[in-house]
């Protein structure tokens, strides 16, 4: 019997992307389909890549249309996913695919988004230690934002094998993709392509305490986190050049050994052969994460470097990755780690 | 029990593509795979992007390692199909992706190639009147090339309805992916990255006999064929604007009437609603084909404007879905019409 | 002494372009500049490349501000320009960049533009036949559009020359810069990056008939043109493909000389050595054209080929050379025919 | 009367782009132009965008060729400016856009480069403290490395100052073309679009010394370096996000104010008004260099960024400043703060 979906959002980015991988998901029916300021238009138009729902019509986002579906994607700006999950019952597997529900600690949503802090849901990354059990038959699953994804699997098993000290320096370059489909004159095709440029210097970046939330969690205390994210002249990808000092006594053999520890077992997540490094194209379009980590020895750095595709493991890949676990579903189905290139 | 499929040449462009293609098959078991200077590497290295083969080692491209296969496609330099065929024997499937059996003419063969001509395979166009009668239970197939497969799809409609003169105008982008992977000055990162420039202008173009070919089997009579093809600062896709004057008496709605009937069935070939236009992102790393036609009255012509993804539908998906046909399995399987976008 | 010249629009494209030539310009002093939503941001926040700028303050597009130039450049939206020359009276040099005083038929301005026509100024191409005489001393310039700069280019001298058939073909690739900078979804980096699509196919794009007037014009009789234009992932230049068919008699040799004759004496139209072909990123950023021309003797049909920066010599470059003439300055003068390559 | 130049190594990027600024330079004649493989060939062809020297041929690298110049530019592979030098004698201005001569430690030479060092040449960078005064009048300059010159402008500032801790993490994005011309597949247009990815990772990078040389001589003791290039989809700029812990009691206007003392009468170097950021698109093609900085309060690292065109200021345009230096020219002298943009 197949799983039915609804997406709430489906103009966008992050609800074409789930779009695109639901259809290729076998398991999965896709059912209704909403929209905003697009209610009433086809789909065809919004999304021309999805060719099998080219006439699919967009809905209006109410609880009447998201109703009857086993799960629901809200694809939604930041603010209204609560409401809309509320509304949809608790027997509803609602999948976030937005910030709302990703944070902890009510101070920092309060400081990062400025509104009251609307809970905290079951996180979506597998990957990190417990993660799964706490995924398994849950309704509700708040999907990681697209640089935390990046880095936290970057660095993540250095900070549970205790081998790095507790402060990480990270520069991401991101794909425009991660900017959404709002237009606005900056994201212009005339202004990014052969540039790049950085944004949200200095700590202010939105994805920073979700960063410092996950990095802490795996070290069992407090890691600070300077956070400076890029735009890069790609529509997809995001690299992300972490490091943190290693701490007294690491070799290179054991930051290896902690990392090959932390991520044989992971389907997703591909811990490149030593001397070979990361590339956005290699997991275009795909759910796959390659990470690699050398042990700087002039500096005493751990550098971890990690690729993704920003829309794909880092919003709705992910995202159909926790629903499968959410549903009982194999944690691979209907996901990819073939990425299309060149 | 699945098909097992060898691939010639493993180590390029069109034979990462139809590996990418032949791993989400599930007919489909992947042996033996072959390079010539790569042979010895790890896949891993040469198409980073295909996780699931990383630990295969390319093997010299030899009659014994290409033994034992259901299927073997060849990606190998013009020339060389031949003498690999012969030795395969007759029971084997070979689809030939480079150009070596596509043209029926020897003269022409012998004046864009300078060598003496192979013969003559069942041409893997499916979507061509009468091809897949012609394709079915065949044990050789010649791939079209990329730009025939995108302009053919565009203008054959109006050929096959006797609707368009006998001289068609095309000029076609297409991204750096069809130069193929063979480190060229031209072909640079720094200098293909915002330039558009032409190149086999004036006729010279390898392709256009083969255009021709295909053009005139539509119209039944001989078509003339100005052929321009240019560089498009983009990894993959095609995107073919067409022309030819209408013969008197053609309105909208006849030429539109053409189109509909002769791509109604197809489906990977999809002609557009009207008002909207094929775009090269929409079917990125998909076999689909977007399609659009209108009349300009102003001058009398027809102006016919495909989509494709070269290495997909105009290489290795027309390869797997020719394939399918010669095999009698379902034509669409292993295939899809969702693009990558954005 | 220095000519004053203002710059109406200058927060967009065109008046940020034809501000980075006139500060390279020895005989300009860069006056007022204006914009409308703009007015009172700092010109180093909207256009950051003009760092000599920097600090400059955009005013209202007032005739009270724009009011003691010799010259002022307007790049409005269509249809403002004729109320802000008429307010600047006859002994200001007005180089209109938009397209109000382009067409010299009013019925084609109505049909294109849906509006009452202003009248005709000028036509700021001086490589036109008789162009540079009617250029001199005027006070009123009507700046050619992109696509019509570079088609004309690439075909005028067929059509001067009599060699070329009534019909022209012409396909051509534009960099996103040519939309303008007003944010719309399809001009997101997301979506034109890795794409391209057609537009105003079929005879709809408003440049259509200016190219109609100007091949006209060369050949002395009406030559109608199917032009199709295409949005190129690139920021700047255009490509143009034109094609028409050769008159009866005319050979590869006829068909060089007549380019020879009409392009030898030009400072920024270059035409290329036999084989060489065109390449926008040979001319990205400076005001030279290069053109190549070749008889495709299997079709009878001369293509003729170009390329250009559409914001400076499909523009801004094309108003400061006019500029030059009607002033009496040296043509060449603060213009570079060096491209910013690779 | 005019400086008569030569360049040797003309058909590369390097070589091509100090031709670009030197046609633009007044003071300068541009006189032999030398090539490996390529001479005997036409500059038209190697270098097709700058068209005033189209019809220049390549000659020989040989000490006959060169001599007779008042300046030499070299553009050779790494390590045969040595013997070049020597035959042109100590009168002539040999400015070596090469690697030979930059480092001052002959041991660093031999572990980033494997050979015997040839000796330390004046560091063509005049906005280091006392530079200026070395480099006028010398006959001799060592132009620095791109990413060098992009993260010391970033940087120095803070160690000059004193607000800076001694460990710097250094993350860069460079375009392709500080990769060179010569054909290699990882550097295809294919590849390289739509692709970010990290080379040199864990210090082995070839410009970690150079960057360790400036940093430590501007802090007055030794700083050590973690940096990470990357290769972004573009064919030019240096983006460089450098980061380094505060000292004790440094606030936000320290750090600013040390970056306004140090930049404020530099002509090149623009410290970026607060809250706007540096964009490679904004000084695409020319010698200006954008910096911002900002104190991250919460894990008390002071954030600076750079923006550099790596061909422009990173390579020809700091040559030609230094040049300009060397010669008593004005410093500023047929040099541009203007990028092409967008």
């Amino acid at each position: 019997m197949a799983v039915r979906a609804a997406v709430a959002g489906a103009s966008g980015y992050a609800g074409g992307e789930v779009l695109r991988l639901l259809l290729a998901h076998p398991e999965v029916e896709i059912g209704a389909l909403t929209g905003n300021s697009n209610a009433g238009q086809r789909l065809g138009t919004l999304q021309p890549h999805l060719l099998p729902l080219a006439d699919r019509v967009l809905q209006e986002t109410t609880a009447d249309v998201l109703a009857g579906h086993d799960v629901v994607f809200l694809a939604l700006p930041h603010g209204q996913s609560a409401a809309v999950a509320e509304q949809l019952g608790p027997d509803v597997l609602v999948v976030d695919m937005g910030a709302d529900f990703r944070l902890e600690d009510a101070a920092d949503w309060e400081k990062f988004y400025g509104s009251a802090h609307a809970g905290t849901w079951p996180y979506g990354l597998p990957e990190l230690p417990g993660a799964r059990a706490r995924l398994t038959g849950t309704r509700r699953i708040a999907v990681p934002g697209c640089y935390p994804t990046a880095v936290t699997l970057a660095l993540f098993p250095a900070y549970a094998a205790g081998i790095a000290e507790d402060e990480a320096v990270i520069v991401a370059a991101s794909g425009t993709s991660g900017a959404g489909k709002a237009p606005k004159p900056n994201l212009l095709g005339s202004e990014v392509m052969g540039s790049m440029s950085p944004y949200g210097v200095g700590g202010g970046h939105r994805h920073t305490p979700e960063i410092v939330q996950n990095l802490s969690a795996a070290a069992g205390s407090r890691v600070s986190v300077s956070f400076t994210p890029t735009l890069a002249p790609m529509p997809r990808g995001i690299l992300a050049t972490c490091s943190a000092k290693a701490k007294p006594g690491v070799t290179a053999e054991s930051v290896r050994a902690a990392y090959e520890k932390a991520l044989a077992d992971e389907p997703f997540v591909h811990l490149l052969p030593e001397g070979q490094w990361p590339a956005t194209a290699s997991v275009y379009g795909s759910n796959a994460v390659q990470v690699q980590v050398v042990l700087d020895e002039s500096v005493g750095r751990i550098i971890a470097i990690s690729a993704i595709d920003n829309l794909a493991k880092g919003t709705a890949g992910g995202a159909v990755q926790s629903m499968n676990i959410a549903l009982g579903l194999p944690e691979e189905l209907g996901l990819s780690t073939i990425g299309v290139a060149p």
